[in-house]
């Protein structure tokens, strides 16, 4: 990983786990592993803990890894490092997947609560104003009382936006096409296809994989199927959506949008999405930050604890698993 | 209730229930009872079924509605219409409290997490940069994980927003004087005294009564026992807190506030809350708004139902929590 994302990564507590558990150098970080340093930890190691910035483990590399046996990564996806070659030799992969869906779902969730009720809306609108108005007559088709919510993806995140979104009075679509009618049923949703659920739905949510079948899977005319006023909220991936007609739809107003992803991911100076009031544009954050990343960093930790002990992962990432994802 | 609000609080499918129910004339809406056409309602009515802008049920209107035997609030408070002389007739009542606060708990929780996690600061420092910078190492002390949440009343609300933060990665903490330590585990919460709380919490809100003995409950000393960078959410009242003390400690940018109430209700226009980037200021609308209040008025069509069925009301009013009640 980043040799200064480390310090961030792992807290002074889960440091000394992982110290007690292994013969683990904190000292030794690498984002290359073509240093004298990482050819002689390499030559040793038997478990590689990885996080942003890990190169990919090639052919060449595990020539260099006799003894490595497993990769505990502390961040999400292992599409970046993990290789054919790693599933060749049979080495375990385990990912912190589950645990940087979390403050995604979080994110979202408090956006899908916001949207509904326009709340961020008013307060600009209390803000400019400065004084009272009969708000009850202002925004009356707001609120969150029988809302619909569409989730595109039953990912982790988007299961778990599902489970966090289900002790309000909503009503829940959700569109994957790898997922049951039944396992839609047991998550709280409806299951339908995706031009159903852009326009029924008062948000959307994109919590689907970056691949080639989702490539502007939010294009011009899905779209033109949200209900005016609709919010679309993407904490997933720029290229999902075709950023010129969102930006047409959000420029003229017909649509809200909370943006975490955009393509490209900084969007130039001169884009009028920075100043829109019915936009919500971070930069990317959604994701694990600050003291999130060690929550990454302690389901590292016990990850290596099962391994220490012979027991499997509580995580494990299946080749199949691998290769369907983004 | 008022006029103007009968028409937002109920929906047509809810209407068709009311009048199904009872003899009811969807077209006979006061705020007064000294009309005539108040008077003749008042002297057959044995229902009454209210909202906000409901006059006080005083001896005199009593003294005319001698076949009342159930108000139905369709809304939060009774303190404002019912009286003494109501208990002593032996009338039933009923309120949509646990309705209203469903919206105010998915106001706070939102803000919760996103005030943890500085979502709203770094949305605003993107927006003036339009431009990208290490946003891990520019906010390596944002985030949900284990962060410290502290609610003050266990009231309907307070235990809403307690359920609802469950599934969080929180550590919440809860004062309210009537709340046993063991009711405080069962609501995943650990029962503190008020000084302790404003020490230890990242993020306070407020859900106690207006009552003399909260009145500026959150003090000057109480705002300086608050972290640096803590955010105070209030939708509860604004003469919970010293609005004059806590409008410095914004100012200088200390503490960060997500304020649905304030003192006075409506701010003079010149107050510097309004602008600041720290402050998140909504005009009193994180109770029931828009398709919310329809929420309300099912809640008062299912109680209706009860009573004619020769029921118990689901959530009856008794005069001590009235009493005990703001």
């Amino acid at each position: 990983m980043h040799a200064d994302l480390a310090a961030r990564l792992i807290d002074e507590q889960t440091m000394r786990r992982l110290t007690s558990l292994a013969d683990l150098d904190p000292h030794l970080v690498v984002d290359d592993f073509n240093t004298l340093e990482a050819s002689a930890a390499l030559s040793e190691a038997e478990v590689i803990v990885s996080c942003w910035g890990c190169p990919p483990l090639t052919e060449d590399v595990l020539d260099r890894a006799p003894r490595l046996r497993a990769v505990i990564h502390a961040a999400g996806s292992v599409k970046h490092h993990i290789t054919e070659a790693c599933w060749r030799r049979g080495i375990d992969v385990t990912s912190a997947a589950w645990a940087n869906a979390l403050p995604v779902a979080e994110y979202t969730v408090a956006f899908v609560l916001l949207a509904g009720k326009e709340v961020l809306r008013i307060r600009d609108d209390y803000r400019q104003r400065r004084a009272d108005q009969d708000w009850q007559a202002a925004y009356a088709d707001a609120g969150n009382y029988r809302r619909t919510v569409g989730v595109i993806g039953a990912s982790r995140i988007g299961r778990r936006v599902l489970e966090l979104l289900r002790p309000h009075d909503l009503e829940l679509l959700v569109h994957d096409p790898f997922l049951q009618p039944r396992e839609a049923k047991r998550l709280g949703a409806t299951a339908v296809d995706l031009n159903e659920l852009c326009r029924r739905s008062d948000v959307v949510s994109l919590h689907a994989p970056e691949l080639p079948a989702t490539h502007h899977l939010i294009n011009r005319e899905r779209l033109a199927e949200l209900r005016t006023g609709a919010t679309l909220i993407n904490t997933s991936r720029g290229s999902l959506v075709d950023q010129q007609a969102l930006t047409e739809e959000l420029v003229s107003g017909r649509l809200d949008a909370v943006l975490d992803v955009t393509a490209p991911e900084v969007l130039p100076a001169e884009s009028p999405l920075y100043g829109l009031p019915n936009v919500v544009l971070t930069p990317h954050i959604a994701g694990s930050l600050g003291n999130e990343l060690h929550r990454m960093a302690a389901a590292a930790a016990d990850e290596l604890e099962r391994y220490v002990n012979s027991r499997p992962f509580a995580h494990p990432v299946s080749a199949e698993e691998w290769e369907h994802s983004a």
